[in-house]
């Protein structure tokens, strides 16, 4: 399937990388691709220039955000969460009915000396505010609860452990299922929780995975379900 | 240790029974202990009345509020995280500089026809509103991401999974850390996530905890961490 990955950072290179590894058809979307790759410094998140990414993966075309929406078979929302509805307007996602996208992202707000928090949380969710945004698409939150390296290659964590899946639309799930075990995810480790609501959950996980980084010293983690 | 439970529910009674049960001199605190053993219908959360519960557990004493909270070497928090604070407050929590608070508690806000949210998130954690209400106490956040009977016996969830601890001092974590080994926990099973602000991290995951109880139809589960 041809998909678009939205979101320049690290976790959209991630995935676009290793999403063309395992054989699609891969696109990033920008607003500006010619202002993309003529910065030459790290970008606010302190990722190296995309300039030199794009160079290690000539595989990975960069388009502006309407062509990857357009030409998605699959959309891939990889940016900053307080930003997702704008970018994915950008991208014409309104006129995209049915259009299958995996939400990957967590709406955290970064201050000085002070943990981060989420924009929206507990009575809400970013994956609702997307999936409400755009009433006609079909939005699966996945993902979200761990690192991009863990993401795209979960073997880099030893011994079983989950992912979860929150969305309305049962296929849109399985579609995200069959991507999560291209990505190298065992079927017994998705986790689907039912309804874009319970992206709440997953995504007020984000300030317990931030601590448990610090703790563990090193983002190459996450977490297992023992049961009784 | 004497210690002394505030709250009176499901998780009040497994804590206080458990902890008589490994050895402790255990009484639970509330208002009006009269008022509460001439009940004969199920409390607010369904649980049977407390009566019935003191039949089966003489060795657990029923005592007012502020009987327990003067006479208890350390203080479990074990009522509704919406009403501690003024819970606390009537235990006379202000009067025992020091004393070591180990707050089981989340802040859920019951609504009919939508999942709980949380009363205080994000920005603000229950753990630190008791903190910044009692200065002088010395509050440990632990046991509030699980059932109230893997709180106790956590062998009922197989292979090992996590308990974490929130709190600034670090001798009441010592302290709790004791309690947690009575209970059964290994030590390589305690997380000490850092300062009480990281009660943020542990409260927030009770939404998500609410989701997997739902789809794994149980609530003896716990997460297991795996890194890499």
């Amino acid at each position: 399937v041809k998909i678009s990955v939205m979101g320049t950072g690290t976790v959209g290179r991630a995935l676009a990388a290793r999403l063309a590894e395992v054989g699609h058809e891969v696109v990033v979307g920008t607003r500006d691709p010619a202002a993309l790759l003529a910065r030459t410094g790290p970008d606010a998140m302190g990722s190296p220039p995309y300039a030199q990414w794009q160079e290690r993966h000539p595989e990975v075309g960069l388009v502006p955000a309407p062509e990857a929406g357009a030409s998605a078979g699959l959309l891939v929302n990889a940016t900053a969460g307080t930003a997702s509805v704008a970018a994915l307007t950008g991208a014409g996602l309104a006129d995209r009915p049915g259009l299958v996208v995996l939400d990957v992202a967590n709406a955290l707000v970064f201050g000085e000396g002070r943990p981060p928090t989420l924009a929206v949380a507990n009575t809400d969710s970013l994956g609702e505010q997307i999936q409400r945004a755009f009433p006609r698409a079909r939005v699966v939150k996945a993902l979200n609860t761990m690192n991009c390296e863990v993401m795209v290659r979960p073997d880099r964590v030893p011994g079983d452990h989950v992912v979860f899946l929150a969305g309305e639309d049962a296929d849109a799930k399985q579609v995200v299922s069959g991507l999560l075990a291209e990505l190298g995810w065992k079927g017994s480790a998705v986790v689907d929780l039912g309804g874009i609501a319970a992206a709440r959950g997953t995504e007020m996980y984000m300030p317990l995975w931030l601590s448990l980084m610090g703790v563990l010293g090193t983002a190459d983690f996450n977490i297992q379900l023992n049961r009784g």
